[in-house]
């Protein structure tokens, strides 16, 4: 959750009402090319509708800043504080999450009408609320922006799980069009002096962050060093080659216990089909880009990948000390086109696709910096309580809003999750 | 699986394809009314989506029929052959029936596209086939006519679950104009001989039956009494203030185990509120009609019952002694209206509500009939391999058409299923 | 159970203080070569620990008959009314059957004092209750002795399966006496008259007959004939090897279901081995005997080799009709011997092998006959609340004490269950 | 994984003569107060049977000590390789854990010979090896040693979980002594400095560290404080009588789903009874004492529960910090009588019960230090890949022996687990 800071508190209502803007209407362009019947299904229960995320968005809004904040505010449907809950419980209780592939109404039309209403609500509230007022809520409409860029990469990532359901490999958008290939470059590396480094988001400086990517604190470092690029489809295929997927010791316990009770033996989307190794993307079936970032992996796999190079994962901090002033660049999510991860393109050394194309698993466990407090109420359940059992990733990826990162960024997900556009940046002490 | 018998092969095309037009066009019907969304989600495994529905009972003409005999007959798509066939592993492959909800694609525009094109092609063999052909396939058509009208039943009771995993239990049809009510008359019975009784179907006689319904054959029975109305939802309320759902001494071991496991209190779709209990119907919640009959009790309820009231239920060759020569009236599908059953009205004693309302569970396991052969081939996967494990049924419902049922008619589902129109007839050693 | 019918009452009390002291004898011996460790495994939900065994047979005793007819009778600890009830609601709380495993006290010699404590008080009431009391407990203590059987045979079959988990594939009894082998005869057929037939057992003749055998009544039988000796393993193997379990147009659906899931391959203690099929037997692993009869099948096993080879089971009826007359001779239980079956020895046609051997399954549900009231109380749950869902077998096992089993006997178990001595007789239409 | 230094190489093979034997013999006395039957049931996947445990532990010095390095060697049993292997695929394959409880033989007699013969040939290795193959082994038997200890600690842990599954509560072993209430002093802090610590274990000073103990390396803190004694009884019952189990607010969200699941609402043995609170102790059910530390409590719970009093829990290095240099005194394992957490008895603040009692959660995730490296072997599964879900623990329990544990010692389980004694120590920024 936000920090509501002072300092954000001098943005002047037209910034933030161009911002919702440009947020609220990115979603719904993609949803726009998805039939109703795609945006019904539930494929797992990782995964949401995408009216469920069309729907659960507005509902951050009524809850956290028309009920409250807004005069007069008509609640749209009473049903739906229930239905869209995700997981507040200091909001009440919620629909449970493995049925929301159940519920098919609201329809997609209705959930579209409840977004305008939203959306009328929240501009009249920016516009006419008193400056008072507005000083308290801009920092909950900036979480709330926030929140659905979230939801937007979620969207993407759960359509296709659902659509991978399909023998048909359907499509859901159009590819991005091909860039020239360069070919992969040799792996390089960028090396970083240890010692006591500053850590974290600093309040004081931040136009906006989440709760956890602070407070700014000290943690020591030895001297490391960072892969200049991501590994790739070609770097995996030769692990799986070598015989990755059968091989216990280079596996942590739980990942070789899950690779042998799911017989993975490749990244989710991959398929072997009489052409070669195919991958499943938002363009439907194409012929693996060895040169692309892979994508796709659990913790695990990345770690047992790890592993046999003989080089390691990154810290959170190694990683967030590297990042720190580099310019936000890469392949990010362009609504109407399909998010997939490219080769290296134009991006010179050290520390290539930084930001964007895949999340970078690391070997830090998702915990409290010290000095973390979750916020009051019910925004404190947006990511204090999540602070156990999962893995850090940063940088962002192919179907993360450009403006939505930064070095300071916290993404998490559980070691065997593997639907993200998650990939592998190799570490190593200096 | 019918018998195609020589007496079939004189219908004429035009009757042929009367019954053909109208039941394709009732199917529609039954799903014009219902969303993209509706149409999308599988709520259980029981269950399927009702684009599935109408995509599989076209599957049936596609694969049966004019795969092989309309001539230059043109697939519509490939991948349907593996996507609606059910579980015919005599055509080959199933997609996994639990997933069925998870295709998105092809759409309900699709599906209705697909259904088009099979309904062109199958009216043009009828029309256009010689003689011969026609003779051969005739009895295949009447096969797709009875098998997609099951499936209407099936469209009401699976869609009837989805809706009720709504907490705004949404309505799908409008209700029947309510009747005058009559109260439900005083339980009475109505007697017959025992001794030798010929039972099932006579296939010189029978215009159309499946194949489960026959041979015709002796059976021995001991007088008995049936109960000359059904059940109702009155009398099945004083067996739950009389603690019917916590005496496991009323009940089959089994169904004692099913009561604990899923906490069942009451019928399927009963709901207590602070007006007293209500029941989702396909018209939304209504306030429970004490002199309808009780419906969506599973056989191990419906055993219970009898138990507490010191009867028994029926076997199945006394339902259709009984049944053998009376006329085939009562409460059936009418697309366009809700299908619920509804209180005694205007029948008379002996057997009143004997075809339609709710399918009468009956004591006999569904087994073969001495001498019964499944025919060969994929159509004598049918019924034949169901004949473990489930229970007969009798007498149709309210979801059944009309012109579906007859006394000889064979139902079967599993003893713990609750999602059909089934309710209870009492019987007795007379 | 049984009803205790006036014949009984004239019922000496010193034969019937033999068949108790017999019997409660044989179990001890059936569990004396078991160590402390065997008899406290369960190796499944169907299956109970030895020392279990030899508790519940004892507190079926204590429950039903010295705590109501013991003067003066001292329990030996309260706390085994709840847990070694197997199954009585009307008794009260069972410990939970599932977790039989995990209580490892009492020990096996706490159990077999509790034996002792029940052997002397019963051995007092048989010898010191007045005529009147004889007259009311004998049909109990009956009852007392059959169930003690059941056990014993359950002993045998549960401990086989608790040490088939054990890769050292250890023997629990010695072998019997080999056999000269005769090979296994031709299969032929005896053939029966159809018609009105009684069956069932008539209870002014019985000696003694569990409730589920009556009463006796009027069946119709068309004219059929039954296999004049079981299937061998040397049959089973040709199903096999035709590719049986690979045919899904040989099974039921639920058959199939379960082969998928449960990958099965063979019967269940088959063991491919570089040296050929062995067996798992209760003497450890030994090659298969292609004469002897096939065991371990699950119902769907013996439908689908049945429908194999163009045949069928047989119906409860006609074998109780063949079997009706004929002398209880065979391959029984002899406690110090494993409990095998042998190939056809020194028996002639017309049907060889019909009690002893393998329970043969019939394509029977198991359902009441017509009239059947279960008694009142707790001992009506002994038969009459499993009536759904399991299949009939008869005719009595290798693992069945000589004296237990006789035409009438209706044995039960799901048609998925495999660990009782089960196996096939063939049948046909005449 | 213990690192075999040079400094070890000088231990004469008296003192590891000694060791050895009083660690082996400490083992039997475990055990031995357990019936067959005791030691034969595994309760649960995270439990293993008491006869499983000594066998393990043999079939550690068999695999990684004997068969390599002791000449001569006599396998006892060849197939106790797959059988007692834990977790080591270096080694090959496993016998499936949670299958362990059906393994009625080796016998527990049949063990204690495998122990017999493994001690005798471990005895005549430690005495007639060369100095040369001495020096290779002596680290190799350390880490046997206290392998074994830890298996010690779990046969108390896996015990106390089966005889909990008794109604009856039976003790395994006799109460300590009791020892004189003094109470529980009031909770006061003990403050340490910030800044650049040293953790982790120094190879150079060591005699015996495990693996993930090392390197020494450095690690940044801001000043914090930990409380001067552990969380009591009497303050966990505090947390639950003001509704600690209702409150999500308070849980991480894995630990609320977890309270719900299984429906937790007090510590794993407490027990609601007409007395109050009682307790399940090795020695039976006895009385809560208030002034006792809580223990088999999940990291959950601990969180929680540190949550609601508004402090937290302690991070690894914390925790190694304060106690780096403290004596190692405390209640321990002492074989013979029931290992319990006691109450605070003559130590004295600050940091009273820092070893021993119960093991203390930590908030840190058990992670590979900088610079860890896995052994090369089947010796290097030991801890390495067990780094991904779990959390770390510190301190030693009244089941840990006493020269087992040190300040640097890093135990870890999954955050849900609550059979091992564990408890709370709460800490908090200074």
């Amino acid at each position: 959750m936000a920090m509501a800071l002072e300092a954000q508190l001098t943005d002047d209502r037209a910034r933030l009402m161009g911002a919702f803007n440009t947020t609220r209407r990115a979603t719904c362009e993609l949803s726009a090319p998805l039939s109703p019947e795609d945006q019904t299904v539930q494929s797992m229960l990782d995964a949401s509708p995408t009216k469920w995320h069309l729907a659960h968005t507005s509902w951050f809004f009524e809850t956290f800043l028309l009920k409250t904040f807004a005069r007069d505010y008509d609640v749209f449907d009473d049903s739906y504080e229930v239905l869209f809950n995700s997981y507040y419980n200091a909001v009440g209780e919620q629909f449970p999450r493995d049925k929301r592939g159940l519920i098919s109404r609201p329809t997609t039309q209705d959930v579209l009408a409840y977004r305008e209403h939203v959306d009328a609500a929240t501009r009249k509230l920016i516009e006419t609320t008193t400056d008072n007022t507005f000083a308290k809520v801009a920092g909950l409409i900036k979480v709330g922006i926030n929140h659905e860029q979230q939801h937007q990469e979620l969207i993407c990532t759960d359509i296709k799980h659902v659509l991978a359901q399909n023998p048909a490999f359907p499509a859901a958008y159009s590819a991005q069009n091909p860039m020239e290939d360069e070919g992969s470059p040799q792996l390089g590396w960028a090396s970083f002096d240890g010692g006591v480094i500053e850590t974290g988001v600093d309040w004081e400086l931040a136009d906006f962050a989440f709760d956890n990517e602070g407070p700014r604190h000290n943690e020591y470092y030895e001297p490391f060093k960072l892969a200049d690029r991501l590994v790739t489809n070609g770097d995996y295929l030769a692990f799986m080659e070598d015989g990755g997927y059968a091989s216990p010791m280079l596996w942590l316990s739980d990942g070789w216990a899950r690779v042998q009770a799911e017989a993975w033996a490749a990244p989710l989307y991959w398929q072997k089909t009489d052409e070669g190794w195919m991958e499943f993307t938002l363009d439907g079936l194409r012929a693996l880009n060895l040169h692309a970032p892979v994508t796709h992996v659990s913790y695990y796999e990345a770690d047992a990948f790890a592993h046999w190079t003989g080089y390691r994962l990154p810290r959170e901090g190694e990683w967030e000390a590297a990042a720190r002033g580099q310019p936000i660049e890469g392949n990010f999510l362009s609504p109407g086109t399909a998010p997939h991860p490219v080769q290296v393109n134009g991006q010179s050394a050290p520390l290539r696709q930084l930001f964007g194309d895949v999340w970078e698993w690391t070997q830090s466990a998702y915990s409290p910096y010290p000095g973390y407090r979750a916020p009051a109420g019910a925004i404190g359940e947006y990511n204090g309580k999540f602070m156990s059992g999962q893995m850090v990733l940063r940088g962002g990826s192919c179907a993360t809003p450009v403006d939505h990162v930064r070095a300071s960024y916290r993404n998490f997900f559980y070691p065997q999750q593997r639907w993200q556009f998650t990939g592998i940046r190799l570490a190593a002490e200096a």
